[in-house]
């Protein structure tokens, strides 16, 4: 079946595995060209519900974080390919959750505590999502974790992304984008999931506005033209819902690039909270849902530029 | 005198200084709330003129690099103000150079020889300056050094940025920005150049369109509101000269972030050369004028991606 306008094959959400591995059986096989839709899980799948509290945190099994659909067997497809991934279109849920997780994230050592915010959100993710009375944030879906089966045999961890992608949450990954993705596999492997309202670059808390999508990808192949890493396209600009009132920008800047992060992001925290009045905790999560880690200047040694942008629309 | 409209005080040119020492007398005293112009050398103090080649690389005094113009004493600034640099207007010279130099720049073992290219371009900076026969790249003057002198007596590089500043590369401090600098001295000690008609997110070649221009800067205090870093604020978005067609990205992906921003910049311009038929040094001098380095995520341990933006219209 070839997908015409909605005429596509559907891969539920049932369909899914744990974890990066070469040997796991294919949920479908599809022809080069074709459109399929996937029904992703939440990175938590489905732990937290409308009920849920920080208490819940700690009672999450990290065995069943990340789960992604899949995998897509693409007919043809051979090691030394380029698999091109058309993402078409997300179908969000609604319902979000972000948090701040003890021991994970960029400043895990300065919030210890456990954190949620659950978030309603439109589903045409036309409308910014409610955070507070005085901060909403523009939504733009995408796949936080989206690639191929490695080409080393064993299960491979679902949470650091590789060559092959996987984890990779680039919040620009969105409807009209054009990922290229090195094939190592037979057949790709492709597997899709922890889908996200918004995110910033860096998803500096360790979570964006996590939450279960449908997505509807076109699959390619491109022969002998695997990308050394990951590449892709995007259809337009890619910050336009954000950039309309500008920006706080904070720096950090020394001669380690985690470290100059690390600051720029704490400091952001502290601006937020000097003047917008936010707790840390709360300007923390909002900085992972639409703050963007940029370097600024990588050149002049021994010291270099990281900044961390915080668009003030937030607050119109 | 205090700045009206263009009836504000004159720093020329000649009252320049090498690196930042707190001992350096002010070629100015000016009042909080002063507006003033200060005309910047080039980074490279004229080195280069419209008959230079690639040769003269060599032939460059290194103590000659980014000379500042200043520093200015601002009235009442004491150790543990903010110093608000309000960013008023460029007046550019039209005339610049970018710059592969030996043995500087995030891939300095990739290109080992010089390479040096030219730049005549519309000095009101509306229009995008020519590169060569397929690629324009869109002007947004800024300065690439602002600061104020360090408390740490003796003369600092002025190379490496500094918590009080310096050479930040930082594409955003253009025409309407907002800079709160943490003061260190009394008097605060101001000083600017290094100005550049574009430049990109991490200025990877080490160089921009270098390039002298004039600068009228408002500077005013904020009493006990010295940052940890320097901050800014934004007028507006900061990429709309850029992004109307999108970009290409290519990705890093792996446990330390400078290896990752070197493979997703390498990956640039393995793509532009396939894509556009760029020579590498084009390709890298022109990645470093208009591409930016961002941080996509930071938190999916042990590996990050640092993902590399180049706008497509620069082929319109």
């Amino acid at each position: 079946m070839n997908g015409g306008a909605a005429a596509w094959r559907t891969i539920h959400s049932g369909c899914c595995h744990r974890g990066w591995d070469r040997s796991i059986p294919p949920v479908a096989h599809v022809a080069p060209g074709e459109t399929i839709e996937l029904h992703c899980r939440d990175a938590a799948d489905g732990h937290y519900t409308r009920r849920s509290t920080a208490a819940d945190i700690a009672r999450m099994d990290p065995a069943r974080v990340n789960i992604v659909t899949g995998p897509v067997f693409v007919d043809g497809a051979e090691p030394g390919d380029a698999l091109k991934v058309t993402i078409r279109e997300f179908k969000p849920s609604g319902f979000g959750w972000s948090a701040i997780i003890p021991g994970f994230g960029l400043l895990a050592d300065r919030f210890p505590d456990p954190h949620l915010h659950l978030w309603e959100y439109d589903r045409t993710a036309r409308t910014p999502a409610v955070f507070n009375d005085r901060a909403r944030v523009p939504l733009k879906p995408f796949a936080g974790t989206i690639g191929v089966a490695p080409a080393e045999p064993g299960l491979h961890d679902i949470i650091p992304p590789l060559r092959t992608g996987g984890n990779m949450d680039i919040r620009d990954l969105a409807a009209g984008t054009e990922l290229c993705l090195p094939v190592e596999v037979a057949g790709a492997l492709f597997s899709v999931g922890d889908t996200h309202a918004a995110q910033g670059d860096g998803e500096v808390c360790g979570t964006a506005i996590e939450s279960a999508m449908d997505i509807v990808v076109t699959l390619d192949l491109i022969k002998g033209a695997a990308p050394a890493f990951p590449r892709f396209s995007t259809p337009g600009p890619v910050t336009r819902h954000l950039d309309g009132a500008g920006y706080e920008v904070t720096t950090g800047i020394g001669p380690d690039l985690m470290a100059a992060a690390r600051d720029a992001v704490s400091g952001m925290i502290d601006h937020l909270a000097r003047w917008r009045g936010l707790a840390p905790e709360d300007a923390y999560m909002l900085c992972s849902v639409c703050g963007d880690l940029r370097v600024s200047e990588v050149v002049d040694a021994p010291n270099w530029v990281v900044s961390f942008y915080f668009p003030r629309i937030v607050f119109d």
